[in-house]
């Protein structure tokens, strides 16, 4: 199995690089969520390629074709399919590094497991690429999250060492996920930005590669969402956030920075404001036990530096079974963390609407 | 549903902290593999109370009682489940704390998604105590990997700002590994662990408690274990591990210091060794597009402070709708990354056998 | 895997006939259903042996101890495990069958599978006895039924070629139902009754067993229940009925019979009656599509002959590879259906309860 | 959740009858199995309109469209989706039909669930053309079956009363049942099957419908396939079977007439022959305690006869609550049994593949 979750949501993403097309199955969705296609659009180019800083020159239109699953702009409750056809293949440049795995691909993992089976033209079903359906899955439950009231947005919190300043936990504003939505190059403290965007071009000019961290905050969640233990909302979204290439890292509220902190500092007290139970401070990233606390949801994701590097790198031919050298050509991002957000927010939206459309738990 | 997870071993935990027991029952185990319940025990002995620097004086004895699924010390091939009983609850501790959520523990979430009717003494379900079954699952998961030769380990990583030595990514030693699962305290720099130990006892000192970050490696794990994107191993792994109670954070190999990374520092390179292909460093943490590459598997788990501590702390009367102030009495760890290196280690040896245990994805 | 199974309420069974315990865990059940052990022991009673005509003599108090998932008499949310002890095994009668399969038990299947390392006395996992977990879990969800007003009963339909009349699709009355659940030997026409229990008795006294069939109606249920394709009611209902042992046949509504019918006397047409859709006859067995109807809902249950008779058999004897004959000592019923009709019944409700708990599939 | 299902091997289905296209992804596979394009497009061309004795006149050429998941005509390992184009709609002959549901078909059911949002023309999901991708899917599982020396075959048992003779369930042929896949209308008695068509002209003319029954048979398939319980055999290959449009039952060897045997009639002894165990009789339908016992696995399945049928029926005006009289214009099969044969022998095939997928349970 590889390439399907959920629970109440399920999703079943398929598809090579350089195949014929790729695409999601998208089952569970209640019926009657309004679908903007333009909204959809705006996800998918948010994702596409070419726009951004740091991003590959492969273009591709990326635009989703709708099979089944909405009926006069609204889903029916059955399944949707989308078909993303792809197009602009430059195979050639792989056929060059046919069984000699580009380091820290899953060249050599796949080929251990499947055999040399796996069309891996352009990193095949392990593709980067297979994020474009991922991503317009995203945008179906950022639809049905809307008719909830829950909004979800990130920003780009570091990149080769430069942070972003970070989202304020106990009030993250509508508007500003708004405008992060429709940026390029989505920061909260745009000279930041200007130095991520230096230090990438940088890494480009040396044929090299930055790694980054993006954080995302889901607002308007009631409380009471999610369940104990392995259905837990950090369960549900690692879930799947791990799913995306090049994720090395997920944590929540403040996440490893609470190995340096006391229990003093970082416990969330309570209190009474407007009639309502309110926390103080939300160090815990909106969740307690699995389950949202009504503040909102703070995530962060590490991405590795892109893989793909123009320079030349050590490796083996599994045909030979002697050392080589290999250069990669084609065309990459030198940050995949910039495109990688997009497919991020869309982890965490796929996640947090497949918790709340689980049944009621109480009589 | 809460606290059920698996594919091909599928586990399901029950019971609250002061209820009438705990247990799992484990379901989808080969025949054949060899039981050793001393060996079992030891991680039992691992986990429990009132051995460690930071632990509850809260004294049970876990044995767990086998009700099914072993027969002549192998398992049967059909479910196993184990039930511990609960004694020594000292449930009028929490008496006091009917109806006021102590920050940063469950009561709150739990009290809205269930409407008060949990067992919430002690914790309930969301307890850690929860983690008992836990590592008896990840106990038999271990007898099953040792039939494959795959061994699992961990050290305490960071506590309270004092970090150990990290593991060596490509020369994970199986002694070290065994020396580590024998200690009360495990840490591969005794002087670091002492440090640490102060920083505990200083902590408890004041009434606080802190956070901290284990460290466990995987070893003698084949390549091409895993499949690709949510059934990768860092998603197994990850789905579990923010399973246990105090996890905010999860890591794989060099995991969040990537953001801090080139490619070219972070790719790791290939080379033939003894006539087989192998890695020249292992900042993938032994994982590559889900699936292991057969360098030592490596993740970091990030436990928040104890959220139980004994200073006075803020906090709402769900009933009298009004801010109170509460003290938190009973027995508590000061440091739960301690005895939670525990629980990780078995989560990620579920996880890992949960996929070794696929059928085979070669005709 | 072998004993787990279902979406929104899972129930995972151990346990072997002979081994120290037998149990379910249930997990998802909604919080605050009213749990009354009273009505749970009628149904353990129900299934218990030594009260019916062909019942075996092996007698246990079958009494379930909740572990957990309850408390003050209501469900908390959060799983629920029951373990019911063994006792009374007369093991010294399997001792004979070593490596002799019992024909038509699962003794050589699972010798096949699991290479001998099952405890294959009295059937191990295999064993009827594993239907009394599943009457549990079924009367637990009975009592969430209960909630929503959902009702649900069993009569034999046929045993050796004798039938009890039918229930009237449209028309089950709630008080039949209460009526057949008190009753040993659940009928609607007393003289048939009468007639079955002196064909068991004969096939008893012949060292035989008689196969049979039951009939169960759920009523109550909204239409708008269960969803299309491989999550419809049927197919819900059938994966949990097949897992009981002895069933070799599901049918719904007119069923097999259907096959005789032409278009014209099958379809179910539809009036208003009382301002309300309603239907002018129930040959679909109140489903549609995999959907409910709001007619009752009709599901007929084959049970095989019971595979152990007194009779000497031709078998194999796996360790000499010579032919045998086998003579099957021990306590066993000449006809399953009678107590398998509770588990039938426990198997539908479970199936109701886990479609009744899907999120809407409605904005 | 709908149309998803599967452990090892997993479907997801989507489409409607009306819409852009139907198709499915199927997640699981192994890689390197030979995909025969003709062979495929065989079973696709079993299942297509317009060839039989009863089958509609809607003609669709059904080429599915292999988007992924194949390469250089072996399975690669990776999700296969495979996308069937609609054409050839008649959506005005559903347009009268509009808040009308058709009697016996999903249309009453599915406006109460989803609110009058699905689109209902032709059926909507809820379509006989959904088994489509179906039976793609089941070709592909057959492929596989190949590989493993398994063939899957099957016949008319009956129509509208008439049945033809049984298979030997001892002794099935491969011959035959390759004679069978080929033929358009699949019978052992060629004599039964042309009193059959007869029937079905009958009907036809007389705008009515037959219900009818099929039976299938997996030869070639090892002893120790399943697991007990609910992922047992038959629980697997009913869930999909019933969600197969149409199917109203279904049992496995001697099923619903095992309630007329005795014991003694029904238990399948056994014997050495060749110096293997050997079964003397297959009541049990080649599944003993869900495991395969090595014989042909038998299995019959029931369809209702055509809701469709061109006589006016009596329904309901969901928009103006008052009785009517429909007409159901369109092109329906007479007997969809003729054709609901390849999409049972399709789920069959699908839930064995599963089964056979599953890891050893021996160590």
């Amino acid at each position: 199995m590889s390439s399907s979750i959920g629970k109440n949501l399920k999703i079943s993403i398929f598809g090579e690089s350089h195949g014929r097309s790729i695409g999601v199955v998208v089952d569970g969705l209640p019926a009657g969520i309004p679908i903007d296609r333009e909204d959809i659009l705006l996800d998918m180019a948010r994702r596409r390629a070419g726009r951004k800083p740091g991003s590959t020159k492969r273009v591709e239109a990326d635009i989703p074709e709708i099979q089944s699953g909405i009926y006069e702009d609204h889903t029916t409750g059955t399944p949707l399919c989308a078909v993303i056809k792809n197009g602009d293949p430059h195979s050639q440049d792989y056929a060059a590094l046919a069984g000699k795995p580009r380091p820290s691909h899953a060249d050599y993992t796949s080929l251990v497991k499947y055999g040399g089976l796996q069309d891996l033209r352009g990193g095949g079903h392990f593709s980067g690429r297979l994020t474009a359906p991922l991503v317009f899955a995203g945008a179906v439950a950022r639809a049905y999250l809307k008719t909830q009231g829950v909004v979800c947005g990130s920003h780009i919190a570091c990149i080769g060492g430069i942070w972003d300043a970070a989202f304020d936990p106990l009030n993250v504003d509508e508007k500003t996920l708004a405008r992060l939505r429709k940026s390029d190059f989505p920061v909260l403290d745009a000279a930041r930005g200007r130095e991520m965007a230096e230090r990438i071009e940088k890494a480009r000019m040396n044929k090299d590669s930055l790694g980054g961290i993006d954080e995302c905050a889901v607002v308007g969640l009631p409380a009471g969402i999610g369940d104990p233990m392995f259905d837990g909302m950090e369960s549900k979204i690692a879930a799947i956030l791990f799913g995306v290439p090049g994720v090395k890292g997920v944590e929540f509220g403040r996440g490893f920075a609470m190995a340096n902190l006391r229990g003093s500092e970082a416990n969330d007290a309570m209190e009474m404001r407007d009639g309502k139970p309110a926390f103080l401070s939300n160090n815990s990233g909106g969740i307690l036990g699995g389950i949202t606390s009504g503040a909102p949801l703070i995530v962060r994701t590490c991405f590795k530096p892109t893989a793909s590097i123009a320079q030349e790198q050590s490796t083996v031919d599994m045909n030979t079974k002697e050392d080589c050298r290999i250069v990669i050509k084609g065309r990459h991002d030198s940050c995949i963390t910039v495109r990688g957000l997009v497919a991020a927010e869309a982890a965490v939206m796929i996640a947090v609407a497949d918790a709340m459309l689980e049944g009621s738990k109480r009589i």
